[in-house]
């Protein structure tokens, strides 16, 4: 079987899920092609020797350019902090490698759009990684409002709470930077929220938004009495609407007591509704308009493999994290075997960006705020 | 026992539910008072006699006039349609009567106004049906961030959902009439939500909505083919800033298929969270930040006698809907006895109404609306 | 319309219970009679006296015996405690009285035969107050098993589980002493468990069972070093065989932490599964067969005016514990007015009882036991 | 990194999942060996070399005779049909070699006795596929129990729920024939459960059990008029005594309607309680007695670093059913290099083959029957 071999830039915690979905996905997925763990590239040579070993690759390099022009190097795997995604990513379309970025796709708009151009001049497969997607519920989701059994969409939440950020003991780091992450809660999280309610419902076209900073300041490390201040969001809420019409709120938290890894949303048709959340991801909660009524409610329906994604032949097997980064990699090898753009790529990525800094804006103003037009 | 003689107005389900809540208050809770269902008055002698009849009331009239003025009478209480409140509340209390009337207030902040005046003028005791509140578990939750146990509140969200309306043949009737219903979904339940959010909070200074009605035409009745234009709102959904710079998101919903009754918040504090719903009013689920981390996570505590309203020895004996009235009867009981202010009164009436006249502003207006200030 | 007089022997909790259900009952179900609370008996005049006036009764009494031959009472309600349950119906049957006997029916199989074949004879209207049974969503589960929308039952669990006497600091008392209390959690919650099976799913006809006492010791009064043996069991587990072959398990438990009131229980038949839980009462859980596998799952169906007591027009409206007995007391007036028997009646206190006998056998042979026949 | 040589015999669903943790757990783990996938044999060639392409193994061979005796394997992993699980350990075992076999480790008591004495004089690791106990939350129960946290424990029940052999269509097959199967749901699931009830409370010594099989015939093949008698269980319903005394129940059932894949358990101790659900496995809900009283409840805790196989640095990112494959073999790794005997091994695939066979004479004797003593 045919290898892809990997050039993978950064080894941090994506690192690590990457490699463990690069290994287990040819048996998962019964695949096309396999993947060669073949270079890793990170900023020290300490750092690197250590991810090839761990992380099961043939080979480290300090740096990441020469990694995007070798010729043993099929896809360029982009797991390097966010502000660094564009020149490597721009680099390897350039050199003609297929590349696979993780989010969100940049830093700011322009850069989101210049990587884009990049990506349709190249001609390569290019991904971005929404892994969440993947959870076989959500796609069954949309298969269900794709097929009309929601009939049409009426609204939807979607949120994603996180609560690492509760506690103000928790030392300033790059992810309260506005400079480096762009933005808090919105950028990190609020991106998977946001490119879930379009991955189910289409563009967002407007925006309004709040955007809050719970604890303005932070000690620089921990235990530390200097006091750094916080210049991103805490919190996020966006009353958007879509394309179609639609109308629905899309909230952001890292400071939500209680919220480990909610990712979660509630979709409403005129004929049936949908409810997901990532912390019992097995489960889709469907409720059907032409239920007789009085045997009618939310059913809690166990992913299987009657589902998207039926990996196993019992349902509520177990569906994890890592499966999210398999069916990834089998998008991306399916595309670069059948020769086709990928899902989501970073068309959709600069999609998310827009709406990222549309909602920033919006919260600036305080007020309505459109989504820019590609 | 001096028994409150009670001249009810209208005899609806709120009338039925009003009347067996005045007769299982005393026993329920030890009151100082009892009620005497006095005179039940309705808009023709059918429904009036059999009103008395079936509610228990000792007399029954035709037309609400001749009830405010009645000595033998201590108490109005206004379960007629919303478009008379005004009339019959200031009447009632320029008669010197005590007045409970079912929310919401009034049909517009106007009307809502000059009963607020009234009442002050009057200087009887006055209350307005929020009856929801009573949930010991809301009250709880109110306590427990009172007590600092939730530290500072940072973001809220709250609902109303039904889909009693989400059939396109359910057919037209003054809940779709915007000049008789005032708003739709917004008023009819969203009022309740906002009650809520306002009862755990404090006062909501602005608003960002959208409203939506999503069946725009329906039967004039039942099977008819006759199609009546829908001039109110099916949802709406709210992005609100409460005086104390906390934010949040009111959605109220009645075609939000599968969901039945569900009044529901979430409300995370710097210190710890809540999240009640109706469904299943028994339950508060708490988080806490200062629990361990391994044994961290939102607790479903059962609401019993160590908690609001603990009527029972038992936690989770069971809490129902009659016990919110139950309990809006012993504080109205517990206000005449001891000559002060019920809560909540026709102030709180009138706020809720206020911020439901914001959020249509700003619905139409497409921006951020302040509410108006007392 | 005619009332029923009502005279009641004891005044505690359920005395509360059953004085506000008295008061509520007429309104809430439309009754062909309403209740007349005409005289409370207790064992001394300060508390009969206090009873009269927190309860609504309109006389008071010292002892019970005087009450059961009162030409101006219709009803004698038996709140009183278990041992002397017999002694009081079987003289207000024998003075052709109806008679209401709260659960369980007596402390022995012999009793509650007495008392059964005392109410045979007398030919008025008997009944025992199993209230949980009159929840919507178990009249409902057992509606689909008979509609036969479950297919064959084919295995069932049934709880009730509490936690009230976890900690060892719960000092003794009537409910941990054998020779007052019959069992421990069996009989005090057992009891509704076992009765709640055997309306399901019909008579049990063996038995296999462990009782276990956890706390062998408890202070005789709250902060006492005195220690006082417990004598009967904090939890009882059922292996239990039903005369259709159906098998299940039946557990108590006044120990188990965390459960506060769960009456819960799980029946699998061939076509689908009802699942409940009294904590979360407005719901049944419904599994059906016949689902689309891609669809199928438990669903939460919210009781509603579709569905058996639907009071209310909105499901999930709020069914709570008095509710239980209004129900209850419905039954009783239409068996009064239908001059038909009602049910639960006495027969079914004694197949509970026998069913309770066979346990204690069981446990103590360590072996099955058949329940004994009529 | 020294590589472990893995000789797999059989290729089912087992294969594959064993095939996808070996590629994952290095970097899952940061193990101290890898695993080389040397060869896979199976029944036929076509069977074989298929298995060796999709599963990643260097070579195929028909037959698993020849393997067991290679100097180039390490570890002979039996995820054969169980009625060959005995003659391919014992040949290993004989060979040198360390052994993993899946559970169930034999079809009856006999043969598990000579493979645990194999396994005893071997000295070589050996290991038997509970898999599910890796549950972080599993293990995290474990803990607080271990730890004292929850008290002595006083009860639990333990289920294994599934429904896939609800409809009568479902056709016969090896499952269904008590001959190859030794026992239906109890053999292929229950020991699931009971393996679960003993890694958390220690040795059952007594059981008292029923039996039933809900659907006699099976049509011989999929649409078939042929129908076939099933000679084993559907369901199990065991009443267990531990060797502490504890008691409880263990329930499994292939034929649960609505329940997919439902191993759950609860726990009751005098000072907490735990309750657990596979469904949902990245949650454990937890009761401690030392709660104040108006905060006590349930907790739902979400796995996370602070816990057992604390891979990701967030709670609820996702455990699934690879991670429990992946952690078995990190224990057989470890087990390996530290020259230790792994967990669970023979002697505890022995044990539940013993509480197996207790529960089967239990239920056909119909009554309390001791767990034979090693």
């Amino acid at each position: 079987m045919k290898a892809l071999r990997i050039g993978m830039i950064g080894s941090g915690l994506m690192g690590k899920a990457h490699s463990i979905a690069y290994a287990a996905a040819p048996v998962f997925c019964d695949l096309p092609l396999s993947f060669q763990r073949a270079v890793v590239a990170d900023v020290d040579a300490t750092l690197a020797s250590r991810a090839a070993e761990t992380l099961g690759f043939d080979e480290s390099v300090v740096g990441w350019q020469s990694v995007v022009e070798r010729n043993d190097v099929d896809v360029i795997d982009i797991v390097a902090p966010n502000d660094v995604h564009e020149a490597i990513a721009c680099a390897a379309l350039r050199a003609g490698k297929h590349v696979f970025c993780e989010k969100p796709l940049a830093t700011n708009v322009a850069a989101a759009e210049r990587m884009a151009a990049a990506a349709r001049k190249a001609g390569t497969v290019n991904m971005v990684g929404f892994n969440h997607r993947r959870a076989p519920a959500i796609v069954y989701a949309r298969d269900l409002l794709g097929s009309g059994r929601l009939g049409n969409p009426l609204n939807i939440t979607v949120r994603y709470f996180q609560d690492w950020a509760l506690s103000p003991d928790v030392p300033f780091g790059w992810r309260f930077d506005r400079s480096r992450a762009g933005t808090g809660a919105l950028g990190d999280i609020g991106s998977h929220a946001i490119e879930c309610a379009e991955y189910l419902l289409g563009p967002i076209v407007r925006v309004c938004a709040e955007l809050r900073t719970f604890i303005p300041f932070r000690p620089s490390e921990n235990g530390s009495k200097v006091m750094v201040p916080v210049t991103d969001d805490d919190a996020t809420i966006v009353l958007a609407e879509f394309e179609s019409g639609v109308i629905g709120t899309i909230e952001a938290g890292r400071a939500a007591s209680g919220r480990k890894n909610q990712l979660a949303f509630e979709l409403y048709g005129s004929e049936g509704a949908v409810m997901f959340d990532w912390e019992r991801r097995d489960e889709l909660q469907v409720s059907l308009r032409d239920d007789p009524i009085a045997l009618s409610g939310f059913r809690a329906i166990l992913m299987g493999p009657e589902h998207p994604y039926g990996f196993w032949p019992i349902p509520a097997m177990g569906y994890g994290y890592i499966e999210t980064f398999v069916a990834e990699f089998e998008e991306l090898a399916n595309a670069i075997c059948e020769e086709r753009q990928a899902e989501p790529n970073f068309e959709a990525g600069l999609r998310v960006q827009r709406v990222l800094e549309a909602v920033e804006t919006s919260a600036r103003e305080r007020k309505w705020h459109d989504v820019s037009a590609p």
